[in-house]
């Protein structure tokens, strides 16, 4: 009845996402007796990109548990040089990326298309509305790293290439939204699904 | 200064999105004297789409302002044959479409790029959860017609199309993302700015 | 098991009306392995209400489990030459209705009884203030149609008439209330019981 | 120029009604520069209510500013024998009935018209969930008094006589809303417009 | 299995703790089949605190499951003369308290460590906002009685003496924060200790 | 005027905690016309604490303007051996503190008083839920440093040391709720006065 209780208990979280906070306290939560529930110990450790790409790390609802109610979450970036974190947005939340080491290149665009670039170094920090899309780049020829904050326990990524090329949209509509052939449809959809 | 006091309290409204409720009753506000201030006019009269194309009419807070404070808005959706709306995201708020005439297939894609596809006939509904990507396609030989509800009175739009190719992003940036070469991204950026 | 996880996912559901949005994007829900999850049939189909009368159909939480958690739904509504929607009030959202055949007169009153009277044509939308008193009337000599967008998955309808006069309300309350004798509010309460 | 500002926090403040936290802390505010900006003195002093009159005093929004974005108000309620506070909503709060002298008999009605009865002693409380109707009949000898908390600075009133009876609304409409004669709709308006 | 539901309710209320309007009416919960569910009792009787104490009574979620959801809950406070109710901090609401009895000396401190001090008499009215310490104390020859509401169904209490010096946190931490040594921290935890 | 209708958003953004999200996309604000409104550059440079003392770097809605609406904020934390971040409240958010450099024990208090410490090496996260007590401590030989993530723009910080006894509370009030004379309030005064 136990694992019921807390399967119901994830399954209201998983419904409601905009983190209200908590009333309990936790004491009355058999999960929460001890400090380990508020501590997350996955960051631990060096990483390393490969060559040429960029990976991330993430502390949100799904990997740490005691976020839920919280509001908050935060992911660790990891660029090597020429690489791209892609096109995405964020559904849940408004992101505040802070550079820990080298230096980043940033892109936003509002609803209007308008391109918003800078470029941050080590201790800048930028913030990406909520909803909007944006990119990182490393242009430079030395690693960077960042560190982003989020306000929501479960911010979401929708990553643009993989969405709209990687997911079985038909050609039709993809040429139609794209103004292009079949052929470099079906180019931009091999290149995604190739990875 | 009525003029300033109007400013400031759509200024105000332009930064809080998430509609709270009102507090006024409207009686206080001068721009509420009569019923005009609730009525919207502008979906009157038969519009039609060129051929091949899609085109869409709002009601939110832009075009209706007494929607302000309201959470909800419209619009109509309209579909020659063969057109697509293409692959976009409301970021403040869900869609309720609803078909009117004709049918549409209609594309939604989730955070992990799963498509749930659907053809939908006179008279359905789908909903599109806020913040993912969707599109819709009229595949009929004849026009369609749908109306959709936004449960915010300023729902947003960010064109996956227009956006990502049509806004100046670097090449570099978009070929690593994309995973494709330079020739394919200015093919991508000529067909947007074409239009 | 599973039948006690969606019951307490609804339950959940059921407490929590101000529709935050999701977090889960449906893949782990068992429940929304297709497109179907998101679409609503219901709405097909011809009706036609009796003559005189009014009628509704809705697309809220109840008759559509896929709007949980997306803060929007949706009403059809059938008017009869000289039919009432009775006065009523959405405790839960605001209401943009939309007329699409006929006309129809629409009432709102705000909370010092100030009267709001338009009429419209096809074609024409209003927008009711959650938690106000409004009606609509179809004072034309054909039938009217209108869908009407809510900004709750669960708007709610408190009607006047039923509630105050169909539901056992004392008769000296009643009385004092309304200023008036016994007699007048037992011919009331026949007319509303007779139905 | 300060009173342009006040004005246009009073008007924010005003579209606004779910009333979130604040993030000043008074500090910066002229308003906040003493104690007296957060204490309210117009409950002081013994009222009485005409002979079988009820009467209420409020400290909402309206009678006291220091409430602004504290999400909170109170009423003080006063029945004499035989008195009624009519069938009514607050739309935009719940409200939590306290009795403090005497005793009292209230009525509650869910959507489903469903209604609920109890007579409260000295030192009861009740819940009125936000918008259902509700009503308080004090059927003793003796006067009673209660106090009331409603969580939002300002909880609205919609009082169901006076909007569907004394705001104008035309006799066809109620006619076939209540299904009663024009005579009998006639005598309604005329009692709620005598007083 | 419906305590199973019962306890998932309970569950996911205590998860989420802004209080967001109801749903579901009551009408199709097994619990609200009769008033007594909206009706709490535990306020009757006549209470005293002890020579020269504070004492209170809530009535929140805990004490009236009711008020599930329904942002908004009461406290009876008792003070003899001479008592305080020691430095505290509500997480969850704002506090509206009215003074029933005798006279109280409030105090409240804003996040600059401003104090806000008044003398309120009887009738009298005081807000403190969400989050901020704040204080009572009866320095009159008599007892003081008075109610607050919250806009919370649970606003919680931080106490800063027992929180402080009676939860254990280390001599050197306490040392450092309140820059006196080791042998005033030690009296402050002996005398929290001793109660 | 321009300056007037900046003023009037920055009055509203302080009344309005909650930090809903944006409508306007910044397009047709002026404050937006470039990148520099989304970056934060103070962050920039290596700070050194005294010895033995903590130190906190904010970027949050009052440090950087960008911020309004986003609902996130960050601060930089610098602890030199056996400093200590007395203990405090946030108001308004939750807060994920990730260790950059050196180690830190961290400790938690619920509303029952229940202490939770946790000592964290570089890499580890802890989250503090919002409105509860909490203190960081660097017990180590080497300096620590921080960064911490909270889920509002502006999260409001209350020290306890310099609320309680740097505020000018009477002495009576003091003594009453700490239990102890006179001598060691005014000590713990003048300690906190001192600085």
């Amino acid at each position: 009845m136990a694992y019921l209780l807390v399967c119901s208990l994830f399954l209201a979280v998983g419904v409601f996402a905009s983190d209200p906070e908590l009333v309990s306290d936790y004491a009355a939560e058999p999960t929460a007796t001890n400090a380990s529930f508020f501590t997350f110990t996955a960051f631990r450790g060096h990483v390393r990109a490969a060559p040429g790409a960029f990976m991330v790390r993430k502390a949100s609802l799904v990997e740490f548990p005691g976020l839920a109610g919280q509001g908050v979450s935060m992911a660790q970036l990891f660029f090597q040089p020429s690489s791209v974190n892609p096109p995405h947005i964020h559904p849940r939340a408004s992101e505040l990326l802070y550079v820990l080491e080298g230096s980043l290149t940033v892109g936003l665009l509002d609803t209007t298309n308008k391109l918003f670039v800078q470029t941050l170094g080590m201790g800048d920090a930028f913030v990406f509305p909520k909803g909007l899309v944006h990119f990182q780049f490393n242009g430079a020829q030395y690693p960077a790293k960042a560190i982003s904050a989020f306000g929501s326990s479960n911010a979401g990524t929708v990553s643009i290439p993989a969405t709209i090329f990687g997911s079985g949209i038909e050609d039709q509509v993809l040429t139609k939204a794209f103004k292009v052939g079949t052929d470099t449809i079906q180019k931009l959809k091999a290149a995604i699904l190739k990875f």
